[in-house]
């Protein structure tokens, strides 16, 4: 095993706090030095070393003095940067590209570095946020949260930890290099990434004994080829009474409405199920949740989803049938999303 | 660990012999002692050392000539049982109820005993049968075969080797209860039981070094939360070019039409997904089959599955509706099933 | 698992620290949670919960001003209890017998309970301290420690960090009793116990990259079946440069001489090996030790080890020849011990 | 893993067996596949790809009558070969040099190849024979039995099954470049090789449940850093009333006498403890061995242990003091091995 940096430790220190209280926190500590050392672990991910390096050559925040805007469009790091900091972190920030969720801007008014992502997220958030439980004081789970942007704006909402978790090794390294320009705050924000997928997190049987008020899971159960899985695996991160926000693609349909992609769905691969949302429905309650609620549907737009300087790869644009921009290439409906809101009994 | 049977040291030998040829058979041989202790372990299943004291109860078969035949309605073994012999195998046998899958007839003329199970089993594999690849010389897997029944029709129908899976305790007993009187042959038939699941068996990503030439799978993938995870688990199992049979609950409809049952299905729990035809060949499609068809589609009647006096519990006729024998009791439609068949290319 | 202490998160902490700068206290870490949930499983230590529900019972230190004294031959908390506090405190504490190393002195003046164990450990650690290298912001481990005397008295001269090391249950819980006193420090003191066997430590073969400047181990080698795995587990504990200090029973005798006892010896059960001074001299060097030095040999004397209030049962007395002091029971010499020091290449 | 050999396919055979009667057989069965698997991992032994092919390379005895010779001084394989195959085995037998344990003749009168291996290894056989048990129809475990030179001779002496085992990859496949000289026996010689270290077999605390009469554990010993787990782990292969023979290199002296060589012993690495006879015979009845006689001692001579065509490298010769031959090169006594023989109570 390697050593563990500042931002680790400060996961541990969370973890410590729950585990005076909480047994199961015990059995996140127990792995967690495994599943920092894989996202580490050259054999698996040939460019971990690479984005480590990018990372520890950012610019050293230590002793600086930092404001920071969780709340707004962009996360936001209002730190002193010269002409050529700016230009050296944008030049290693951009080798982390693909960046798709975000945006994010460090520096100081127009010395600042925007941090253009395919999606603006922060729509999806106002979308969602009206229509969740009050975040303030709960700890929260996001799961296969990405760069961290939603993770950002749940700390905003007064989250009192958040702790993100994504199984992918540039994401975990897109997150270390937000949080580098936290700087040395005297409270430094409960915030966490750990790299792990949602089926690899300890799972417990203790009534009421699990470690989270909230469970988000966005852009996560279309790729999972067992929906009925995930939903357990959700639900059993959740405190009683807690409550789950699952954003996933829907088609239009009754209950028994299912649509499968036979290879690929807007270019996408590993697509497994498309419900309508009567469908979805009766998952969430067949899964064990209740008072399931349909809170939005959107269909996603050129706006919301496009190539940037910060991905400038295929996105939405080229995903849909040039003639009839409400089919994908493969002739399905357009891409349509739905928030389900569902508590735990 | 406990000491192993003979009819264990059989399943051994034909690993064995597969060993010298396929890597992957090593991987059987060594999981192969846990599995076995698994299946008698009393912390696991309480009533395993009864079972096993009925199975070592049964007549001693050591010497005697025996006449089987594998072929007909009834899977048979005309072997001389004294009327005591009668009775007391009679009673043995009933402790092992409920028995699903059969029948059996164990005995001569008016002597035998008739094991009249719930299902009238041949009626399936008389619909199947026609339509499937030749099983002469083949190595088949039969995943979820329960007391094994159709395995020892596989076996009937010339297969060489035919290994049954199931991770149910009571069937475990039930194939070794049958088993008992195939007597000391020379070639002890080639069918050997397996107590294990099919996610559990060893995968092989080694191109055509798979052990088997067919795979059946019947009455499992509607009990399983994972559809895609059932099929790609099967087709790991199939050799290049061999073939997969599927029987499984379905539904009326189009490719997007799929069936959850929010509860229970005609009283079953567990039950997940009821695919409809046109769904259910996109499904394996997509799980990479070639040549699918479907070869049969029944609505099950009370001529195949009814209560008997050797499983004299509720049965069908208890599962549909009382006013609308179209419909369960829970309102869906009465139970209707296909059989596939498909190609691994 | 369990939840965890304020005491083992400072254990925790301690590490997290080390894991910033050595690999190798993440292997720690990884492993932490299983040693903790290992003492405290009823399966394997019948007497866990009770001796965790008097620790338990112990009287609140939250708050108070505490002041200690590590360097005297009782360690001591100068705390402010109750008549009725000193009275519970006893009782508890005796519920923890036999007390073997110490002593230990809690309370003021005469309120105070002192601990007055089995052996006078002041003694053994005032042969030692004048001929190992400072302490002064070392590392130090405590293999085979007990309740932790020596290393408290280790902290008192001027270590950094001390990790004690034992597999008993009971010591476990001595030590947790003894930590109770130390109230809330602003700096609470950097010793801790670890509940395992030094064989079961980590291992590296990491050049320089260990965690400890010396490493103690007193009374264990001779209870060892394996003396030279013990030597060489002990080596590996050390960083390069580092200090081993080693007490052991010894025999007279040249290169050649080892005492291996046919049965029990002074009455202990699982005694092995009794080298002399130069069969041990030669054992250290042959692990990869050097400048190995005997700096102290002993014959125990009963000021030293006696039965005491705290401790009430069989003692040296007990383990001599009652008509000749100079052998054991069994007719062995009696117990003479010698501290070796040398130094890690 | 890869697919097994016929010579490890009996082995299974021979543990199949006696799981069906032992239940510590099992779980030699079910570590037997990592076993192999470990032993032909070039990860591991960079050579085990070419031993094996020279294995594949020797002549295919199937079908062939051989008459065979397991009393003699070489173990003889009486074969007919044509000058060409004796050519080509020749060379093959050579690239597994060095040849330690033997000799060997294999083909027939002139046209035979004599294996002239560096220790007559028949002569510590014909000095051991006279004093133990008899093994006709016994079960025997041979530790660290090399090429499996003596495990052939207790074939001849009437042994029903012989188990070797030495974790070394050379002797592995030097063992089965001899058994393919067995040719195809109706029955096939029931001797069989297992690559692993005796610190690794499956452990039992079953009371009379083991496998063997008789365990030999020759020149082991002092290679052991660990004497006593040794003669633990011996004693635990027996049965209840079985026999240990255990043969290694002693010193003059008395119970309290045993020589460790600082660094090497007649050029030898991973030298320990030399006992004397007394010291070893104690060492054996605190291990709970009974009935414990020392039955041959013997200062190694020229002619039993020496340079060949077949060990071309340093031999004894070239171990002892030039000058004065009753010492080592180091100054150590000359080598001198004591055979105990010991019985399980």
């Amino acid at each position: 095993m390697s050593t563990i940096t500042q931002a680790e430790k400060e996961l541990y220190l969370t973890l410590l706090d729950l585990a005076q209280k909480y047994p199961i926190a015990n059995d996140w500590l127990a792995n967690l030095p495994n599943w920092l050392a894989h996202i580490k672990d050259k054999a698996r991910y040939a460019n971990a070393p690479y984005y480590q390096s990018v990372v520890e050559r950012l610019p050293n925040m230590d002793g600086k003095t930092i404001r920071t805007d969780f709340t707004a469009q962009n996360i936001t790091f209002d730190v002193p940067l010269s002409q050529g900091e700016i230009k050296q972190t944008t030049a290693l920030l951009k080798n982390l590209m693909p960046w798709r969720k975000g945006g994010f801007v460090i520096g100081q008014g127009e010395q600042s570095i925007h941090i253009d992502t395919e999606w603006r997220s922060d729509l999806k958030w106002d979308r969602v946020l009206p229509f969740i439980s009050d975040l303030t004081d709960k700890r929260v789970l996001d799961v296969g949260g990405g760069s961290g942007y939603h993770g950002w704006r749940m700390l905003g909402a007064g989250a009192k930890t958040v702790v993100v978790i994504d199984p992918s090794c540039l994401f975990y390294y897109q997150f270390m290099a937000i949080r580098n320009f936290v700087g040395s705050l005297n409270n430094p924000p409960n915030l966490h990434f750990i790299p792990v997928a949602l089926e690899n997190l300890p799972f417990t049987t203790e009534n009421n004994k699990q470690l989270f008020h909230t469970v988000f899971c966005m852009g996560v159960l279309y790729h999972r080829a067992s929906p009925f899985d995930c939903l357990l695996q959700l639900k059993n991160q959740l405190l009683k009474g807690g409550e789950l926000v699952l954003e996933t693609l829907v088609v239009d349909g009754d209950e028994n409405t299912v649509l499968v992609p036979k290879d690929r769905y807007a270019q996408m691969n590993n697509v497994y199920f498309l419900p309508s949302v009567p469908a979805l429905t009766l998952w969430l309650q067949k899964a064990g949740f209740v008072d399931v609620k349909c809170v939005d549907v959107n269909v996603t737009t050129f706006d919301e989803q496009r190539k940037t300087a910060w991905m400038d790869y295929h996105s939405l644009a080229d995903f849909l049938d040039p003639n009839d921009n409400s089919k994908t290439l493969e002739g399905y409906p357009r891409p349509k999303r739905a928030v389900m809101v569902a508590k735990k009994l």
